[in-house]
């Protein structure tokens, strides 16, 4: 058995050490001059910093798996000590960061809140994340955004924002682009609402020391991975695969892997034509948008003011912060986000005013000392060729009905991966390596 | 100038012609082996046939200055005689075609789709079609699918239906498919819903005697159109462009005009990359999803039985049909429709299976003769590698306030150009015509 992977991301790369270790023969075919995909390494201030997926969340086992077996090890995400500033209509609240992110809001308002928490988990409970599409209810829960069932079932500005920022924090995406139905199936896939949104126990849990990316190059070694070989064209028929780059260059295979994020994976060309609805469901899963932006200080100063970095706002372009500081806080780091509809207009401005408006929202949350950081840095993922957005695709309305049983059945030698394919941890890093096992196993099963 | 013309559809080829007048040097390169785009000429039973657009509407008056121009002619649709059969929720009416498609239904769903109408038509007449986004209230419409505006406004299952299968028939996509400030865009740009439906009057009035595609063929006489050379590439710098065909051949010129349906455009490559805004557009307009499926007859033999061969009903696969007999009538020839969530069933099904589906809903429709066709022929437009998606490219929630504005400006040294991109009669004939001439002025004012 002889794969073509197209794509050394966590999907493809794991693809292939599965594939690997049953004695395929593996060729990872890598656009970039670099492994990682969506996972990526930057350096800020002398420290390493994840430019892209990041977290180790709670039950994300198979990372925590490849961190040992790779020798690598893990730390938690600075938590324990300081509050979470909530920030929702002109309130600002102080959280314990330690036991969740839900703010302190006025009574009314925190009914409403825990109300529709409430109803939004009892609905996703009732999802099948590996077929959304047959829940009694699907037409129903497709054919409304996940805004429809915000202003429905939350009554209080207050309540409504916290729905709407979690959403941009978990998707990258406004709660207007996306399908109730893809919101209740991600909640799901990810064990709920709850643990996308928190720290400790949940999805921003723990971070690689030296850097997510570390798990990316270990999984690379000892694979037959060629970088900066971009791939224009997939050929199947009856007998194997022919795989042809940009260059001309052409692999040959019993089978691929395409492990790309869907809206890529529609742009290479394919002999056969893909079939109809293969191909309008790469049309319709858009990836979201996102830039993640770095300030780097002295030190983690916003610490003894009894903060612990962690921001959600309501107002933009930064709505959401960490503190990703390295490990021993030799420095301070602050990592913020600009998402969804925030990012679409802020990465239209030229690069002075994007990290103006950038370390305005920093100051607007602790104070003047973020005005002046030793060193600045940003990733727009949408603006990069190879991704083109993250953290990875979403469904619009209509679409898990309509397509959602083309999303992971193989085209004749063509299989796919990704973190978009995981039925669990989906849209993470833990989905991603799910997702390349487990089409490993579908091609060793054949 | 010297303008390179990616596409040969009637947006492509109308600003090549343009740009020709003003002595501009132009070469218009086609994937395919013929000309015309989403407007394809075919045969049944000895006569001529529409695969793909085929009406010219009232107001289309581009269109019919070309018929003019080009010396062609037109032709009434089929709709003086014979009643249109409606059949929402199993009952059947007969409507009298020449007055308009709305059905005769109890006195309750009639109120309730006629207030519905009004309601619909008030709020559109709000939208200008040129800059949808800024409406004051353009949030909370593009917030919403169809879907949800529907079941809000529409209280009766007929009224309900009646919207339904209007949408499917106009968009060739499912309610839930569509943002409401879409539809709303739509309606108005294509004068209003009612137009839109209508035949007399309406967006399906006239046809091209001997078929539309002869608008696509005349345009070309006289042009530089080179067929079969799918484009791959598109660099551009402070120089000029320069268009790498998919063979390695290359086209350099002053501008590039790329007359693609979106989801295609998305799907060429760019040296510089687009920026994030315009790639994630093109991400998040996929097209609808129809087939068009003809059985012809010795005779219209529905015309005998006081029926005009239009249908409209809510159970598929074909919910739509039409009379496009030959002028003469010298056979019969019956257009079904299979369109939105219907054609992505119906499109998976074998052949033989299909064909029998499609005949059956005729058979529903007309009765027993029509199982018995001479001959039958069917267009999937979303299987064509250089289509993917027919009528055309549709906004889901979000996409119009968070990317309107992205959409027609030029690139550097691109433009585009398509029935996507106009503001009056857009996703018609008249609008792809309209948009190559809006970018051939663009492109002379420079």
């Amino acid at each position: 058995m002889k794969v073509v992977v197209v794509g050394a991301g966590l999907a493809g790369l794991s693809a292939a050490r599965e594939l690997g270790k049953t004695g395929a023969e593996t060729v990872v075919l890598e656009a970039r001059d670099r492994v990682g995909g969506r996972v990526e390494g930057g350096e800020l201030g002398g420290h390493p910093i994840e430019l892209g997926g990041t977290w180790i969340g709670e039950g994300h086992s198979r990372m925590h798996g490849l961190v040992e077996e790779l020798g690598l090890a893990t730390f938690r995400t600075w938590n324990d000590e300081g509050k979470t500033l909530v920030q929702l209509g002109g309130r600002r609240t102080l959280v314990n960061g330690a036991k969740g992110a839900v703010p302190r809001l006025n009574p009314v308002a925190l009914a409403d809140l825990a109300q529709g928490l409430a109803r939004f988990g009892r609905l996703a409970r009732s999802i099948d994340p590996a077929q959304p599409w047959t829940h009694p209810k699907a037409r129903l829960l497709d054919s409304q955004t996940f805004e429809t069932w915000v202003r429905r079932n939350l009554r209080t500005p207050s309540g409504r924002a916290y729905f709407r920022v979690a959403t941009e924090a978990v998707f990258a995406a406004d709660a207007s682009d996306l399908s109730l139905l893809h919101a209740l199936f991600y909640a799901v896939s990810n064990a709920d609402l709850e643990t996308l949104l928190a720290v400790d126990r949940g999805a921003q849990q723990d971070r690689v020391v030296g850097g997510s990316v570390l798990v990316a190059q270990r999984l690379a070694d000892g694979l037959d991975v060629r970088l900066s070989t971009p791939v224009a064209s997939v050929a199947h028929d009856g007998t194997g695969v022919t795989v042809t780059t940009r260059a001309g260059q052409t692999f040959t295979g019993d089978r691929v892997v395409v492990a790309l994020p869907p809206t890529l994976a529609g742009r290479l060309r394919y002999d056969p034509v893909l079939p109809a609805w293969r191909d309008q469901l790469t049309q319709k899963l858009p990836a979201g948008t996102v830039a993640k932006t770095f300030a780097a200080y002295p030190t983690p100063f916003w610490r003894e003011q009894g903060l612990n970095g962690q921001v959600a706002c309501d107002t933009g372009p930064v709505k959401v912060t960490f503190d990703v500081s390295p490990p021993g806080g030799e420095i301070g780091v602050l990592l913020g986000f600009v998402e969804g509809g925030e990012a679409r207009r802020w990465q239209r401005l030229p690069a002075d005013r994007r990290r103006q408006a950038v370390l305005d929202s920093f100051v607007r949350y602790l104070g003047p000392r973020a005005a002046e950081p030793t060193a600045y840095v940003e990733k727009d993922w949408s603006a990069e060729e190879f991704t083109r957005g993250c953290y990875g695709a979403h469904f619009a309305p209509g679409v898990w009905t309509s397509y959602g049983d083309a999303l992971r059945p193989p085209v004749g030698r063509i299989h796919w991966a990704g973190a978009e394919y995981a039925v669990e941890w989906n849209g993470y890093m833990e989905g991603a390596v799910r997702s390349g096992s487990a089409v490993a196993e579908e091609i060793m099963r054949l």
